[in-house]
Order: structure tokens, then sequence, then C-alpha cells
């Protein structure tokens, strides 16, 4: 059987394409790449129990499709409050010339890992697959998700990494190119230059599971599913080219920031989360990164940044939001999500 | 007419592959691969006039092949005493533990750029390709290499470089993605943290040039020919998997180190000559990179760096010598070069 096939009949969709889930990125989204045949994801990384269950009502509302909900697996680190104390003294004279109180207290969206709450609410509702990101929750709380009937997927960046989550027993690896928009699942590695490109990692990565792999990074039309599949994945996944797409429903700031875009104007940086991500350079990863060493550990450093965050956005700027954004950003058209979906599956389905 | 045909047909060659040039291999690779029916390459960065002269007789004396030769174009750096008395001091711990003694002169080949004197040379020798590095010569000189009858390529690691190639009158365009082995060709940028990736390079060049353009970067299988193909290439250029070859003739230390290593095994470095070159990671790159800010300018990096990789080599240890390798060297197989360039214009041939 063709990966494509394999990998369609065991999910149950139409068409080997996967919207890659983004925090932040609500149900509507993934409801039309689901209705289209593709595998809609929803980024739940900083969303409630309530929130999940309700976006999750609104995907259900729309059809009994498939879909696929997402959660992080870092390790949290302890508090840390001399590095964050740094962090925040480097972020002073931008406090100062926005006018921000650093006294007034923060409030943002955690970004807690997978654990027992969350889980409790993953088995109550059941999605067709549930993948993760920066490895792998503990096994009690995988084998709780395997025994609620869903299919459990992950993200790999290197080959080490892809034969670790087939160890453990996924369903399907998501190979993440170093092309790719968002943060690095890397999970056994911290090497930044060692993070290997798409159309090298993918057969890499083919060639030492046995499970479906689905290739992400740099994959953003119909030339980079071929591409894909040629290199022998059995999927693809996509992500800056669905935040295009009027569903993802971004805010203006980073929308224009998306199709303004060209090929080089992406970099990998740690300032926005304290984890290594693809986003279009701004002025905050410019002067603070794009690699801070004083930047505090995953999701930390996102706090200080908040505050002058929102202060430049009300004023029109994204000098200090991130602007995720993969490389094939140049590549993507504002288009209807189900539009997308149809041309990349055409693209699949002409390969084969 | 498709883009691999119109490429083959104005080279006059039978495949759409192109063998990178990668100085040190000498004539015998190239010979192998235009024989059969792709394009051999000759690096020619460290030839002299009369090496380069023996060098083409010996890829004529096997046949009227078309091939090309190779040539870097860097800017060279006025000498900066300070900056190489500071790397020497750094590496001074190392003589001390090799035993080599800093006073003796150092000989070694040097990268010149390409200048009068081989314009000459080629000028007489009327390769049917001439490719450079690090952008093009000066318009004369370049004038004077098409006067003669030579196609000019050239490489671009961006979109922008691309388009300013394609200004220039070049005849094809080279891009060469991030997972590429040896030399990144940027011209235009400093900035490694924008390099891009060759899934997502290939097509926004593509779309921005009307030459043919050559993908370059993690192409080591057939995959990858037709991955390259898919994303609108004209050819490929293939560099890591020929170094493999018999014909390729590398020091029995690279070709372990080749052998062994995995998707993750490199970085791009500028530790051994100045200049930002993906290699596999060994001692030098760990201890003093991979990227140096001390690192005096291409070429002169490589000097200091001489004795200490000639006493390690003799030691059997590969510790201070560049392992030029790119991202795709887990799938490279050591066949011959013909065999290899058979079964990569099978995979061009099959996709079209």
């Amino acid at each position: 059987m063709r990966p494509s096939a394999r990998f369609t009949e065991l999910v149950g969709i139409s068409h080997p394409i996967v919207q890659a889930p983004m925090v932040g990125i609500r149900a509507a989204l993934a409801t039309a790449v689901s209705g289209a045949g593709g595998l809609g994801s929803l980024g739940c990384a900083a969303l409630t129990p309530e929130q999940l269950r309700a976006e999750v009502g609104i995907i259900r509302a729309a059809g009994d499709r498939p879909f696929n909900l997402n959660f992080f697996c870092h390790v949290p680190q302890p508090a840390d409050t001399e590095r964050d104390c740094g962090w925040v003294g480097q972020l002073a004279p931008y406090y100062d010339e926005l006018g921000v109180d650093p006294k007034v207290p923060i409030s943002m969206a955690t970004r807690e890992p997978f654990g027992a709450s969350i889980c409790d609410v993953v088995v109550e509702l059941r999605p067709r697959v549930v993948s993760f990101h920066f490895g792998l929750p503990d096994e009690p709380l995988l084998a709780r998700v395997r025994q609620a009937g869903c299919l459990v997927f992950a993200s790999a960046t290197t080959v080490r990494e892809a034969r670790w989550l087939e160890q453990r027993g996924v369903d399907a690896v998501i190979a993440q190119g170093y092309e790719a928009g968002g943060h690095r699942s890397m999970f056994l590695t911290e090497n930044l230059a060692s993070q290997v490109g798409t159309l090298a990692l993918v057969p890499q990565v083919v060639d030492a599971v046995s499970v479906p792999v689905i290739a992400a990074g740099g994959i953003a039309d119909a030339r980079g599913v071929a591409a894909a599949m040629a290199l022998g994945a059995a999927a693809v996944q996509v992500g800056t080219a669905y935040l295009l797409c009027p569903e993802a429903g971004i805010p203006a700031l980073h929308l224009a920031a998306l199709r303004t875009a060209t090929d080089e104007d992406t970099a990998v940086t740690n300032v926005f989360t304290g984890r290594p991500a693809r986003g279009i350079r701004n002025r905050a990863m410019r002067e603070l990164g794009p690699i801070s060493a004083t930047a505090p550990a995953f999701p930390t450093a996102a706090m200080a940044l908040q505050p002058l965050r929102a202060v430049s956005e009300q004023r029109g700027s994204s000098d200090f939001s991130p602007l995720w954004s993969g490389q094939g950003v140049g590549l993507a058209q504002p288009i209807p999500a189900a539009e997308l979906t149809r041309q990349l599956a055409n693209a699949a389905a002409h390969v084969e």
C-alpha cells in the first residue's frame, strides 16, 4: 500500500494533508480543513479545559470528521528568579520607552505541559488524533490517551528523535524540518546548529522508522506537497500557508507581516517564549536575539515581553509580537482553507 | 519545454545532474560524471594555472563532454594583523598540545578570487560551463568568460541573491539550500540565521527568476532528485553523495567520517576558513565554534589551523580537518560515480 493511502486509511480522512496545530488559532480553521477531507488540528497548549471543550464542540457541530488535538510536553523548569530578573532588566529600556509600568501584574494564558487534568478532558472528548510537541508525556498519561482510542502522533527534528518516538509506540512521526514556523519540537538535543532541513530530514526519517512519516517545514503549495511525497512522506503538515486563510483569523499585524515577508525574513528565536521557534524577524528578535543566552526557560520568557507586546500592538506595531512563520512564507496565498486543502490534496494525488 | 529538457539542451548533456564542484577533488570524478552524461565539475579555487590546465587535460583526454570549472569570487579582505594574532593566540594551547612550533612557516594552497590571470586560462580552455561561488567577478572578467563561449552559472542562497545574479546575466542559478555541504555562497547577506532550507528556497527562486534553477543542498539519492524536480528545479547539484564515490579519492579520515555521520552530525562553521561552510562536527568546530567571532576573514583562518591539521592527520585524527558534508550524508552510498549519476538521472526521468 502506498504510504499516503496507509495514512489516510489509518486516520479515516480523504487526503494526506494535515493542518499544523498552532496556538491561538481557534476551531474555525480545523473545521474547514477537516471538512475538506484533510486533518484539521487545534493547538491546545494555551486552552483551559472549558475552552478546549468549547472548541471541540464547534468542530463537532460542523460534522463528524477526524481532527487532531495538539499538546506541549515540555519538562517544566524550576523557577530561576535571578535569570528572570536579568531578563526584566534587559527589557527595562523598552518598558521606559513605551511607558509600561513594570510593577503592573501580567496576565496571559499559560503554556502548561500535558498533564492529568487535561488528559481527563482528552479521554472524555476522544479526538481521532492526539499529537505532541517537545517529546511525549509520561507513559501512564500516554496509555490513557491510547486506551481512549486516539492515535498518537509526535514531532521529531532528527532521526534520533524519530526513532525514540517510534520506540514509544507513536502511530506516526512528524518530521519537522528546519524551515518550519513556530516552535521547534527538539527534545533530545538543544543544538540548534544541528537542526536538519526538510529535504534532507524526511528521507532519512523514512529510512529509520516503519510508521508513517508526515513531512513538515517549508511546504506551502502544491510543489512542496509533491516534493514531500517524492521523499517518501505519507502525508504533509502545513502551517504558514493556512495562517493566510481567512478562517485562521490571525491578528492584522501578523497577517500583514506574512503577506510581505520573503524567504530570508524569518529566523529561529528564543526571545518570545524561551524555546527556539521560527518567526518573521522584528525588532525584538533583532535587538534581543534571535537567540538570547539570557532569555528565561520556556515559557517564562513570554511573561515579561507581554506588556511590551500589548502596548506596541495597541499602537499598530508588531515590534514585540511573535510573528510565527516558516520559510515557505513567500509561497502562501490568501485563499479559503478548503480551497487550499484541495490544492494540496490534488498535488498529493497527482504524484502517486 | 520542461525545465530539465531546457537545461540539458542548453548545456549539451544527457541528464540534469550536476556534480558539485569541490576544492581538493581532482579530475577523475568530473570525468566519470561527464562520461555518464551528467555535468562533471572541477573546484578550481586552489589550483594554479598549470594545475588547472593539467586537470582539464585529463577530463578532455577521456572524451569531448561538457564540464564545469568553478571559481570563488570573494572580495579579499585587508590584512588584519590584530585579528590574526588573536586567532593564533586562541590556537596556542593546541600548538602546545600537539607539539607544533608556531614559528615554522606555513605552506598551503591559497584561495584566490577569480582574477585576470586565471581568466586568461579559462578563455584558453573554453569549458562549456564556468560557475561562481560568493557572487560574480567584475563585469569585464565576466564578459571575457562569456565571449569565450562559456555558460555562466552562480549560486544563490536567497531569492534576493538569485535575482541579483539573473540581472547580471547568468545562464542558470544554483539555489543552494541550508542543507548543502561546504561553503555557503551567501554574498548579499552575512546573516546565517536567515539561510533557507532547500525545500522552501527552490520554488521561491523558481518563481523569482526566468533562467533554469539548479537545486542544491540535501539531495543525495533518487528521492531528493525527484523532490527537487517537483519543486520546479531544472537540474540538481549533488556534492556529498559524490564524495563517497571511489573516483573522488578523498582522504581516509574524511571518508570514514562521512560513512558514519548521521543527519544531525553536521553544522555550519567558519573556523576552518573564515567563511560559513557545512561540515561534520569535530573537535575544532566544537571547541572553537561552530561560529567563531574571532576567526579571521576568508581564507586566512585556514592558515593557522593548517599545522594542527597536518600533525593531527599524521596521527590518524581528524580533530582539526574540515570534514565537508551536507545534511543528506546519511543517504549517500559508496558506489561508482557513473552508477550514482545513472541512479539520479533515472529519478529525474521518472518524475517527468
